[in-house]
């Protein structure tokens, strides 16, 4: 089956409309927007949910940010400050517990390395505690962080890795960020997505690697993640289907061609896209010219958003005279 | 129009045939392998040839290199002795003369970074000539190489850089290295081409950028290019064709329904582009993931083929030694 | 004789009144205070005065800036206010001439890399006046920027590059950043010297390095550089005097003694270096740990100053908008 | 106290030689030469041995490389070949075995990162084995490796992160890679020790900082060192002393100064260096011009050496054909 991926919650919502009318049970939809963010809340609450979205229960928010956001550097603290008010109600830790940031993906390509770049810029301050006790101001929480690389990189499942340092440190609260396959471009490298299910990779080789949630590392897993790419094969498949349904609606009167067309499988589809992409298929992803940049931009927006998060007795200015 | 790009002529010559049963004038194409690389020679030899295939006049030699040289790195020399070979009719400089290599593209952006890539594996001599003649061999060829930037990073044109770099050192001849789009996913980062022609930037703002080449230098001008991408509306356009097409063959029965199906012009194929890579259309490109890797193979490949070509009073293992 | 290298007129004129007591002819000198930063003017008037300072005639100022401000950025934004009120009667150009901002040094080698940081950062708006004149204020300089690299990387002296860029785009002002050698370990990531002569290479194999001045391009070339490493001979040369001069304090009574101390000359303390440095000598650098990021701190500074002194109809806000 | 600070056992045995003549009781030292290569294998045998020599009982060897190799690449594979050949009796693991690399150390510091540069280029096996059991070689060993990262980036002791990890992954061996600081400028980034004691931090902050060795991990630990800088404050007390010494052979006539001067002692000492060394102290690195490049082919040594000792079944063709 052609596998038409996002990692978004809000398009598994827009795919199953796209092909059934019939209610969609066990999903809940807000929308609101704060400082031009649009904002989507989708809760998935029973299992009915869970199949018709192809995701675990849980809370998903969605903020689409504005294009010109990332080139503004006022715009970008404000997006944090949106991001942090989201995850507020999802960060349930006691001020002196501690979190575990993690940057999930591999830091050699740069759609993927969103993760590490937000690590690399979240307030650090575990060992502090430990060294300096008393020169850390009592009302910083003890933040610790790590990329773990991915599976190619260091021959361990990232869910190994992770368990084992969770038991050691033994963290309250581990938050997981991760660059996500969207469906459509506009969402590319303009959208956070906050969940508190952790991450659950499927497809291809994945389909054997760990989950990284509650249930696999036994504390809480918020997942944030940002699309980075669109598969190549979701632009042909979505190009196919255009293209049918402008045949479709010219040839309405023809009754047989237009049941021809509707009988055009996915299997035809498939055929086709593998056609195109030849010989890549799986591996092929769209990206801006400029991707280099706006992850960089977006990496900011989540460390800070994080970091005003963990940190509620600090304001952004000392969180960024203590990092820079 | 739709700008179905490609900078192979390669692949103009493809499209040419594509749309066109009539005769090709004013190219010759001959084509050859050598160490399972197939190489392909398009001499354009009139005005005729140039405007059917949208390129200037001379002759452009392209090498598809088989997928698993890039992970062989005998197979990278053997890849890189077949170039210097393409190279030597084009190399016409007495041995003491100079020759400067530029690496061209945004070093920045990975799949732009090609040129920029090879010029840091130039064997460069140069000044060696001038600050310690004694010790360098008579035989050694003054070899001197700069990237010199994009327009948005420099504010100056790259064709204004090299006027003047050139008018003071007074190289005989330049070989300018470039990243490339091709129209098939399958010679991304497998094809080099060699042309000499220099380049000719063309489309969009590009429109009044200054050509790199012997008109505009005043020496002869090599070209080598690597298509490191395909724009993502060539995918997009070309699956297009591919679903009319399929349906065209199942249609031949149904007389009006195929006349329709041919009156789809290229306007209402732009108009289903732009739909499906809204907001980006020109800027979107389709890589694969591990362009990383591959990128600086290829790099290594031209790298070679040209210090080889360069000094051919040195072994590969000499070069090598240096450079290491 | 023993290089006790410094590039901080400064620290030229520290060394002439450690070794002579005798009034220095040709050079005022004139100290002051700007935002906790130490500001000193040395202004080099004859030939007296450029034998004893081993410098060109012009002006030299030199800003010592607090090591806390590294690490806060609102400090960093009022030390590049500062810096660009000490280039303001060094920039004597209109609004609309073009400056050209030179990045000097080796991008590969951390000490080295300031001059092609500080580039990264300026505001490039020289291509916007002929690509879209209606769009840009009219307020806005033309700037353009390059990093040449180094005689290694490139194979052709930076001044013959240089020259060759100039003579095409025709700058009205040249500002040349580079990193220095200082003689204090205290200097070192924390001092901005401006001046107005370029720069003149000097030792070793860039005696026949081409000077980067008015003379050498024809046009005003301001230099900014920063101390960014100790020559290890220093250290060691240092730490030799400060031994000498402890024992005779201790052994003034012992006439002979003392009498023998004052002998040990020059080339007997060469020896001893040697022995300490074997074999490095010429090629050894004392570096702080973090040089990493404080480099990077004062490449911003320094961009930062110099976005404000060449576009004195922006705000740095407007600037820093324009630039992520 | 002035620490004389000396990561090789080599020079620790040459420092208690300088100070005392009595005989070396617990430490046994062997001379040998392989390739060119100078191999110095000190064992240190009971506690007495611990004590004069301030490390752990063990196996210590030293490998002095001479200086062209790093820039020869056959004698760089050479010199991977002798370190493999030492490594031998070292890694006692079955084939089938975990073997899991470590690459200690801050890879923002170019003097610190020559660990994760060595872990990018260990062949890593551990995922294929699961993956693609068929498709793998039952000869090849199981590799992982992790650069874990240092204290101030993740707010995790190493000791922590790896302990959580052996725990998971169950590793048979472990092999560390770290930078370390010599005494001599001559041994920096050409020497590479080797040691079956594992990695015990010491010092400053490091003081609380994790052992990372069998008793700590609970499997035994390979530890492989490369001396990458010296201290600053190592050069200013050997330049001291070679002042102080310089002088007695000339004062040895004058009895009261040749005493006084024998009074000279460590805090005196201590004080100069401080002075001298202003405001930095303990951080000072001094590091020859191009350690960028010679850490790379460092790394790149010690990499072929582990592969082609982890992987007797292969060759190194095999190896590299695999890696790039």
């Amino acid at each position: 089956m052609i596998n038409i991926r996002t990692d978004l919650a809000l398009e598994a919502k827009e795919l199953y409309s796209e092909k059934t009318t019939s209610r969609l049970e066990g999903v809940n939809v807000n929308e609101f927007e704060e400082e031009d963010i649009k904002i989507t809340e989708v809760k998935i609450t029973n299992q009915a949910g869970e199949k018709a979205m192809g995701k675990p229960k849980g809370t998903y928010i969605t903020m689409e940010i504005p294009p010109f956001v990332q080139y503004d550097g006022e715009a970008m603290e404000e997006a944090a400050q949106v991001l942090a008010k989201q995850l507020e109600p999802l960060v349930k830790v006691e001020k002196n517990q501690t979190v575990l940031v993690v940057g999930l993906g591999n830091w050699n390509i740069v759609s993927d390395a969103v993760g590490p770049k937000v690590v690399e810029k979240i307030m650090i301050t575990r060992h502090l505690m430990q060294l300096v006790p008393d020169e850390i101001d009592e009302n910083i929480r003890p933040v610790c962080g790590i990329s773990p690389g991915v599976l190619g990189l260091t021959g361990m499942e990232t869910g190994e890795i992770l368990k084992g340092i969770v038991e050691k440190i033994k963290p309250s609260l581990v938050v997981a960020i991760d660059a996500l396959a969207s469906r459509k471009m506009h969402r590319v490298n303009r959208t956070i997505q906050i969940s508190n299910t952790g991450i659950s990779p499927g497809g291809g080789i994945g389909n054997n690697r760990m989950k990284i949630n509650e249930e696999a590392l036994g504390v809480p897993v918020i997942a944030i993640g940002v699309p980075t790419v669109v598969h190549a094969a979701t632009i042909a498949y979505d190009t196919i289907n255009l293209v049918l349904n402008q045949i479709k609606e010219f040839s309405k009167a023809e009754e047989n061609f237009y049941s021809f067309l509707g009988n055009i499988g996915d299997a035809e589809k498939e055929r086709m896209i593998k056609d195109i992409l030849n010989p890549y298929v799986g591996n092929l992803m769209v990206t801006p010219k400029d991707v280099d940049m706006t992850i960089e931009s977006m990496a900011k927006i989540i460390a800070n958003g994080l970091n005003i998060s963990l940190q509620p007795a600090l304001t952004l200015d000392d969180i960024n005279t203590y990092l820079s």
